[in-house]
């Protein structure tokens, strides 16, 4: 930490915060110039905020050098994450994942026809919401436990993974005994609560990032989940909001290769989100592939237009599988393999 | 909801589409011009998204005329609504209140001194956070139920009412026996899940807007308590994110004027949060009560520098009652009264 | 400048990049910890963008604590300037400056009775655009030099100063001509090539900030008129782009706070184009008032329905008229006067 | 354009905006239902601005349908637009054109080696700044006229065409002197005085995209190059303004597929503005070729960490080198080809 004094600042004031920082077991370390009152700060401020020194009025800047974070850092643990999710699935590496499936889970026939497909494309898991965080209260509100249920049953029977959001933490138990992997969604990303209750849950989390979080604040997040002992967790990128309406958000494609600077974790990209519009979506997943993403999640429907939530960015049957077919093409060229 | 369609689409295109509507009992009007094929769509459409509509490939552009939320909204309810909060402080039209108190409740001694100094000053509301949603798993936590008990009986020995934020669903009884409104924290504005389980509390909510949130996404989260019977939410402006990083978030003033023409709910000011800085406080409260806010939300600390948290926008007790003093001053220029 | 390296970084590094700097005629100073290599830079760094020393790959972090500007910084000047523009015209300090006008000067009439209401209302300066810098090429473009002697004539014959807009380098002599106050728009905030011409022009230049500039940012452009020799710069905050669209931007009433604490020159905010709609203007007047701003820049039109840009941000005369007078009443409240 | 009045409007005020609307030869069709008075708008309304209408205090809402561009527009020119740029270069369609060169134009030496390896390595275009808008008045500013005649003359030496930025309007015929394409940088993009003069300039123009514009913001930019009789417009996405600071700007890669749904015009990437690291460039110049852009604009410097500006971003020869290496290696599984 660098902080900054207001050229005003007496030796009175530099005394009494330099004493502040010591009294918290911290050291100070002069860089003054002729111009400007400057020193660091050394010691373990994991447990500061560095703008809590702005309530001392001498205080003109307070600049953090060490990331926040910890067990998410790549310089805590230089190897890449790879998380085994079943015995037949994993993500991380070289691994190329796709988790596929529809919004909402509306019934039987549509999630089973769904997974068909997903399995026979090549896809690795399905995915289903069953508690939807719709906008409006009056929205199609997902078919709850029963919905998990019959996730678990058609996952199953197609040999796939399963993944669906939670919606609070009370919930942690039941997705436990029905998923695989415990979906955290981007409006929950900042929900301490959640994340604490899933930092001691059985099950690798999946965690999308926040509509206008920076990605330090999304590591940070998943420090909180890592934090309580869950190493396993998943980043999904699924666009950010930004002032260009065309697209129903903008997907950061960098923030995948800034994840991997930062990060040990494994980053996945979900396409359907980020563009909101099914016809992006597989120029967007080459693009993923391209920038060394582990993996993909994307929205399927046997009907879009009958759709109870996303019929707009949900692929067509035949339009996933041809997506899968391009994908699987593509991915020894950037380094990748699907199984 | 206006639907316009793209050049290339056909007669059958159309036909899909309006039978679609149709069968969703909706009618359609057209207005097609020789460029351009729009119609309008009439009918109840509070439980369809408009997105949903451009799963249809023909689809340019759907634009949604009336506003998603009803029971929020100024044309359902013409007047003020006026939140009876205890039978000695409310909240709305021409009364100004005032919320004061400290960021974190961490002693009986300092919510004390923080109380003392909000009744003295002539403020109506005491605060103070028992559970913190802190960006950082190392950062203090707060005191839980045992701060919530603490700010009960500290606000009634100075007969004030108490507020505090709630971090979870499973919390609403507890927070319905000890606080008098419950907040709604930036981060959890579209936690649906809390939302709904406040929709049937016995307490009046405050719902600060989140961070990055549209004035109607806000609106439609208030709409969400309402939908389930609860109809007392006040509204808090608290700064939102901006490309400016000189203040913590951008207070949005204008925020307060276009809530005020879009419903009926009261809209409060924190200008703590908006700011970051203490120095900033006095004006941008002057600021609000100029443009007709129903009140403040303010943080005061006996000594900012020891703070546990947000010590950088605390007021110290005697610059809070020098603000009280200036407030009471100016608010009859601006049709206002504190009590 | 606050330099940290990467764990990875060699002393070879380490001795490269203090090479580099000290080759610059700057010195370096270690404040290294266990943890992180990190060191202060010292000297004059004015001419150095931090970001380039990100060329050497084992930087992590670059960090300036001084600000980028000298000349427009209250450090530099600790005392308000106030802007004579002229003999009876000034802005700064105490006073509280009113500028008001048509968007687009479409004729005599038009503009000759606007002038006589602003006179009346008890307003200073006269505004109105000659060259309008209009998003479609299909908009009305301004009647140019003409515009300008109109706006001439019209000024001196009710005793206000004028301003209007310039579009580029070439025209600096016909406006220092024609204008008191050379308005630079928001889209050329960054035009250097113009503030570059505009640093040598003998008039005072009124910069509005950029649409998604920084404070920082809007100084800088500041500083490059104040480096050439024009130390005559009034700012004008009109309003930033966010993501809410119920207004045309969002007015940050902050900023008006944050330059008084920055910088010495004055700053006034023009509400019209922050909100957008005619309906907030009275309010967030009121509001710049209350923070300090040392004037406002309103648009007014005889008849807004008919007016050929921004009829739906402009006032009626009487409503400009009723501004002036609630402005005048609360001005002392707030330590301004309007002459 | 769609209309909806406030539910408070009187048939009078009705009748006056349906009146006013006729009076400019539009016609009015009628959608109201119970709730809610619609119209749309039916005729030619390129020289009106939707916003006009708010003017009139009944008016709830205005919706464009139809897009304010129309020369960029693919709906007026369905087919991809080829830009001959040299009897030996063109963007376009299947062609994958590759930009290269220095940020700034520093030497004859640094020039030519770096045209020498643009031109060994396959590479299409030299680019080079001579004038350059530098944020800061005290920061290296360009070569000039100077710059211009040296990258002419390097060009020639190796057969490459060449690019570099226009500053302002008075300086078109100097440009089409020296250069073979005219590149408006990011901050111009609204600099409507300099748009107007290329658009009868004698060169293709290469309009980057501004730091926050929209996509829709951006072709109407090129719309105004084009109204003046300039069709040879090529579109260059550089990165857009968000909350992420890790990356300079955030490299908006749908816009690319966004651009090719709604315009003809060629559109490139500039992954050194976007990232402004140069470690993630050869990524991010993969996935623009996978979501199907023309080209690339990239950065390269003999010695990056004594470039004059720009240091951070700029490729050394040999990783340019081996990205060209890549990309042509890649460029037929995306449909391309680089020559």
């Amino acid at each position: 930490m660098i902080v900054q004094l207001k050229r005003s600042a007496s030796q009175k004031d530099y005394d009494t915060i330099v004493k502040y920082l010591e009294d918290r077991g911290l050291s100070v370390k002069d860089v003054r110039s002729d111009h400007v009152i400057v020193f660091g700060v050394i010691g373990d401020i994991s447990g500061t905020d560095p703008r809590d020194l702005y309530a001392f009025e001498a205080v003109e800047n307070v600049t953090r050098v060490s990331t926040p974070f910890k067990r998410a850092s790549r310089a805590f643990h230089p190897e890449d994450t790879i998380i085994h999710v079943t015995p037949n699935v994993a993500i991380g590496n070289t691994l190329f994942t796709v988790i596929a499936g529809p919004c909402s889970i509306e019934s039987e026939k549509q999630l089973d026809a769904s997974a068909k497909t997903v399995k026979e494309a090549g896809g690795h898991i399905l995915r289903g919401g069953a508690f939807k965080p719709r906008t409006s209260p009056y929205s199609f509100q997902g078919l709850g436990v029963e919905g998990l249920k019959l996730l678990r049953k058609t996952a199953d029977k197609y040999g796939l993974a399963a993944v669906s959001e939670i919606p609070s933490a009370d919930l942690v138990e039941v997705f436990e005994e029905y998923v695989d992997i415990i979906q955290v969604g981007a409006r929950n990303m900042q929900n301490f609560h959640l994340l604490k209750a899933l930092s001691t849950a059985s099950k690798p989390i999946m965690l999308k990032r926040g509509l206008s979080a920076t990605i330090e604040e999304w590591l940070m997040a998943a420090e909180y989940i890592m934090a309580g002992g869950n190493q396993n967790v998943i980043l999904c990128e699924r666009g950010i909001r930004t002032f260009e309406k065309y697209t129903r958000n903008t997907l950061d494609i960098s923030a995948v290769l800034a994840v991997q600077e930062l990060s040990h974790l494994p980053v996945i990209v979900d396409p359907s989100h980020a563009a909101g519009r099914w016809n992006m979506i597989e120029k967007l997943s080459h693009a993923s592939l391209a920038v060394g993403a582990s993996g993909l999640m994307v929205e399927i429907h046997p009907d879009p237009a009958n759709a109870l939530s996303d019929g707009a960015q949900s692929l067509k049957f035949d339009t996933f599988a041809s997506l899968m077919d391009t994908i699987t093409a593509l991915s020894s060229s950037f380094g990748k393999r699907l199984s």
